[in-house]
This record gives C-alpha cells, structure tokens and sequence, in this order.
C-alpha cells in the first residue's frame, strides 16, 4: 500500500542490488519511518526476533527471503558445506520466533524446494525465485481476501448512501502484517481504492498498542479516513449505531470457527452480538488450526512480561522512550491473546470467499480438509 | 484507609490549625503522595477545578470544608458583607465543575445551615460542623455499602475455601474518590479488614489510567493483593473462572437500574453475563438519577478532549512526563462513559443495602422516591 504517496511493500529486493533485502523497521512506526539493509542471516534473524518485522505473513515471508540472503552468503565450492550452511541458517531463522507457525513453513518450504537443484548456483536461483514466490503468493492470498470482504462493504455502503461506512478493527492485522494488503485491512483498503466512502474506528489495542502505532499509521499513510479509540470504547459506539461492521485478523482460528486473536478481542465481539453489529475474522487459510476443535479450551494463551503493561513507549521530545503507568511495587498480568467463541463470529473473509464460522462453512470451502 | 501504614481521609482539617483544611493531591499519585494545605476560597476551588481531588463524594466533601474556608475568610464587621462574600463563594466554587451534582449540593446545604445563625461567629461554626458532617456522612455512607457488599464476598470465600475470592473492578470508585471507604472498592476494603483472602484484578482504565494509576495505589497502600490489566484482559479472565466477582462504581444510575459509568463498563457486563459473574454495582443513593427511566437514550455520554488518548503521562528519570502514543495527525475520540443496560446488572449495593437492579428493587431500598 503506500507511504507518502508511493507504493510499498512490507519487504523486497533492493532495486540494482537483488544480493540485500529491504524491509519496513516496524519498531520506529509511526514516530519514524525506517527502511532497513538485511545483508546475513543474523540481519534477518534479529529483524525477526526483534520484531522490526512482526505479523504471521511477514514473519514468512522474512524467513523465506532470509534463506535467499543465507544461500547467497554460503561457502560455493563444496556442496557439503553449502548444505550444512542452509541447514544451519534454517535453524537459526527458526529459533528466532518458534511459536511462529508461518516461520517454519517457510524455512522448510525453503530447504524443499532447494533440494530439487543439482547445482549450488541452481540452488542459489531456486532459493531466490523461492523467496519472491512466497511473497507473492501472501500477497495474493490478502489481495483476494480484500476482493471477497469488499462486497459486505460494498453492501452496507448502498444501503447507507453518501453516509460513510463505520468498521471496527482491533489489533494490526492490516498490510504491515503481511506482504501487502493485510487481512482485515484488505477489505477496507478494496473499498477505499474503489472509492466508497468508508471510516475505520481503531482500537489503540493495549498493552502493545499495535492499533494506535501501526493500523493508525498505515490507514494514514493510505489516505484511508480513520479515528484512534481507546480499546474501552467500542462497545459505547454499537450501542448507538456507529458501527457497521467490524473485521479483525486472528492468529489462529480452528476449523469449527473458534478465533484466537489479540487480546479484547472476544470484549468487542459480545458487544457486536449485543447490538446486531455483523463480526468478521479475516484470514488467509495458513491461519487456520486443522486438529483442534474447542478453541477456548484448547489454543494456548501466550502470557508475556508485566512490564509491557507497566511501561509504554511514546514520543516526547523527538526521542521515543519508555514511561511508568503503574505504581512501581504493582503487579501486572499480561495474557496476550484470547478466544472468541464461533457464536459470536458472522463470518470468516478467506481467500477462497466467505463462509460461516463453523466446521460445515469452512470445509465447504476447503474441502481437501475433510478427513 | 492507610497510607504507609497510616489511616488518612481524603481530606480533614489540620491538625493544631483547624483554620487550614488538608487534601491529598492526586494529581501525583501513584508516583508521590503529596499533602496540600487549602487556606483560602481560590485555593479550594482551584484543587476542585484542576482535579487535586475528584470523585463525586469527595468533591461534594471539598466544597463543604470550602464553604466553611470562605466563612473564616469572609469580613466579620458587617453581616451584609459578610453574607455578600458567603454567596460570591458558593458561586466561585459551583462553576469549578458544573456537572458535578454533589458540589452544588454541598454549597447549598452550607447556605441553608449557616442560615440558620443568627450572629457572624454562629454561622462560622455551623459552617464548620456542616463541613465535618457532610465528610462524615460520606465516609459512612460507604462504610455501610462495605458493610452489606462485604456478604457477598464471604460468601464466595466460604465457597472457595483457602483460594483468594478474585473481584475485578473498573476505574477508580475507590475511597480516593469518596472520603473514605470508597463505594466499589468498601466491600473489598471490608473484607480485607476481616482477613478474608481477596484479589482484586483493576482494570487500567484507558484513556486517563484511573484503575493503574489510583486504584493500584490505594489498594497497594491499604496492602490489599491486587494486579493491574489491561482493559482489554478482563473477558479472557471470566471465560477462563478467574473472576469470582465484578464489583464497579458508577457516576449516575437510573432508578431503573441502568448504570451511567466510565467508559468500558459495558464490556465487562457483557462478559460477566456471558460467563455466568455476577456483576455488582456500589453507589452511595446520592448517585441514583430519580427522573429518567432508559439509561442508555437518556444519560448524556461526555466527549473529552482527544489529547487525552494520543498523549498519556507517565514518569521517566524521575519525572511526569506526556509522550505520544499514535500518529501525529490521526484523529482520535475520547468518550468518558457508557451505559450498562440494567438487564446485565446482577445488583446494586447501597447504603441500605443490596437490591435488584430495577424500579422495583431500588423503589424497595428508597420507598419516599414513590410518587
């Protein structure tokens, strides 16, 4: 999407130089915008653990692009040490996040795809068409998934005139997550290209603010109209009509509807069911959890440190830096995902189209699946 | 309740100068407790107008020892000049915070006593007992409202044994806000006293952090066990039986039942229904708005000002300081509360007790409201 008027992705090749990857530095967003030189694969594994770069697409896209730079760095004369190079890199790139699940397809996909070459150079040229595969194809998945979703905004737009359509998101789920486009974002951003008159509310999404930081910033940059509310607020704006919809991402959500997404998800979707406010999870279908049935019962939640509650970043004289909310001797939990029960979900936004949030919707729509 | 082991009000007259009345200005806390001295009428309102104290019960206590500040101050030669600077001083501290119902109140019931006197040095010292009374009546209103919620709480403990009874609250309805005691928080503070094991998990209460800022304090000060969330964690905690109970404060209720109260109330009723909480409200009768019977058409919804969700303060090296949160240039809304519809309310707890959250209940508590 763009930035400052000019079209970007999340990562690519470096123009007159395809030997460097460049990526968005996500941590300085939106207080400053960063693009970052990977050049070895310690590069590319600290923008991963490091979450310059953040969001299951990109995370694979990164790892996918990291084993390019990794082949491209291995010894050439001897096609042992090539090998074990790339496996060593593979494991490297794999430690960096290991709940990632789109991480390790990548790698993986990766050391498949390499092991058809016969030659290292053949190798080198696999890894690096690989790479942009990759990337392209999460790019394509969310462009689809936008192409699905914009016809329940188109909908809504018609039915409402010249009034702008109100979509709730929480979370960043938006096209810095991926390659492009995003997942919850797509839809919006199909629209808004189309021009239909649409408004995004944005929860800032505590404790991490991924919302205020980043889907602020990204909707801003695409000239999308948006206001930032505190994660409290959604319920207040369904209560009184002004919201018309709400999509989010999810991180993982099983076969029979069950969303795990960012933390204060399952709080907006309550209240979307409360006040006949439709909820949508968009998701290209790598996110979807095939073994497990009970979401609530059985997705792990991910409990990270106190002090991402108890201090938040901000800016404050040029300089970003880290502020107490909290009394010093407070405890703070931090739980940081929870589960939204398939009762309360409208629909899932997949490449593949729409359908609804249970075993029968999603399987019609994925049949290979069935068992 | 106590502070560094030592029990404070909110406010009192200082010792060995009756003459001088003393606050706690919160506006420092939870990074420094600070004692100010009010000797004048400007100085009152003032600590009224920018927030050194809040909280409809406190306020209300303010402007009483306020009134009797302006009587020591006002001119003792002439009853007319004196009466002149009485009524020029209710007025100053009446625009401090117009919207506060308690603080008119208060000035009124000061006018009404002192015109009782029939000599200068007389109506003084009614104005100096009227003060002392108003504060006492708060600080007993709420220690009666923990008196009737404390049952709630024993009675969960009892169910649960050795385990803590976890009680999560929103915002600051804590004794800060009142005199002492506090309405959402006297159950617990009550409970506590009587070494029953309780937890309380306090909401942040974005955008102004009330819950991490001052609830987290007082309740860390009083030593109660306590741990500050994210607003958004709270649905997550009562899907998964770690809330015994939901305990919150309100700024207006409806003799119907529904809740007036800081913005995201809603969302954690909806929650607490979903899972089967009960979900108490404590208010003070002084609270009850006995005119309107649809809370959610009828209580007007404050809109603040949108610095307050882009900036937060906190402290770093030793000083308060703002730091933005979002991009400089999105827009963000800020509105100050919702309305909890009384069908989510499992009961209000006030000064006479516990009733159900409708005309009926309230009507039983408070008969003379019939009409």
């Amino acid at each position: 999407m763009n930035v400052n008027g000019k079209h970007y992705r999340t990562i690519w090749l470096k123009q007159d130089d395809d030997s460097v990857v460049q990526i968005i530095d996500q941590r300085h967003l939106p207080h400053e915008f960063v693009i970052e030189d990977l050049e070895t694969i310690e590069d590319v594994a600290a923008a991963i653990k490091d979450m310059h770069v953040r969001g299951a697409g990109l995370i694979g896209a990164t790892a996918g692009y990291g084993m390019y730079i990794a082949s491209l760095r291995a010894p050439k004369d001897d096609l042992t040490a090539f090998s074990a190079f790339m496996e060593e890199s593979g494991k490297i790139l794999k430690a960096t996040r290991p709940t990632a699940v789109n991480l390790a397809w990548a790698v993986d996909r990766q050391h498949d795809a390499m092991a058809a070459g016969e030659m290292i150079k053949e190798k080198v040229s696999i890894a690096k068409k690989t790479a942009i595969d990759i990337a392209n194809e999460d790019a394509e998945s969310c462009r689809m998934i936008g192409e699905h979703g914009l016809s329940l905004i188109e909908k809504i737009s018609q039915e409402k005139g010249d009034e702008p359509v109100n979509i709730l998101t929480h979370c960043n789920a938006g096209w810095l997550a991926f390659v492009d486009h995003g997942s919850a974002t797509a839809p919006i951003y199909a629209a808004h290209d189309k021009e239909i008159n649409v408004h995004v509310w944005v929860d800032e999404t505590r404790p991490r603010n991924q919302g205020a930081r980043i889907t602020a910033w990204e909707l801003g940059q695409h000239g999308v109209p948006h206001t930032v509310i505190p994660d409290n607020v959604g319920g207040h704006l369904m209560q009184h009509g002004m919201v018309d919809i709400m999509i989010t991402g999810t991180d993982r959500t099983t076969f029979t509807g069950d969303v795990g997404n960012k933390i204060g998800t399952y709080l907006k979707a309550l209240a979307a069911k409360d006040n006949g406010v439709p909820f949508y999870v968009a998701l290209p279908s790598s996110s979807f959890d095939w073994k497990i049935r009970d979401g609530v019962k059985e997705i792990p939640i991910e409990q990270r440190d106190a002090t991402e509650v108890k201090y938040i970043k901000g800016l404050y004289n040029g300089k970003v830096i880290p502020v107490l909310l909290t009394p010093i001797d407070s405890p703070a939990a931090n739980f940081a995902f929870d589960v939204t029960p398939s009762r309360l979900v409208t629909g899932l936004i997949t490449e593949r189209g729409i359908c609804p949030a249970n075993e029968k919707g999603v399987l019609s729509l994925f049949p290979e699946k069935k068992v």
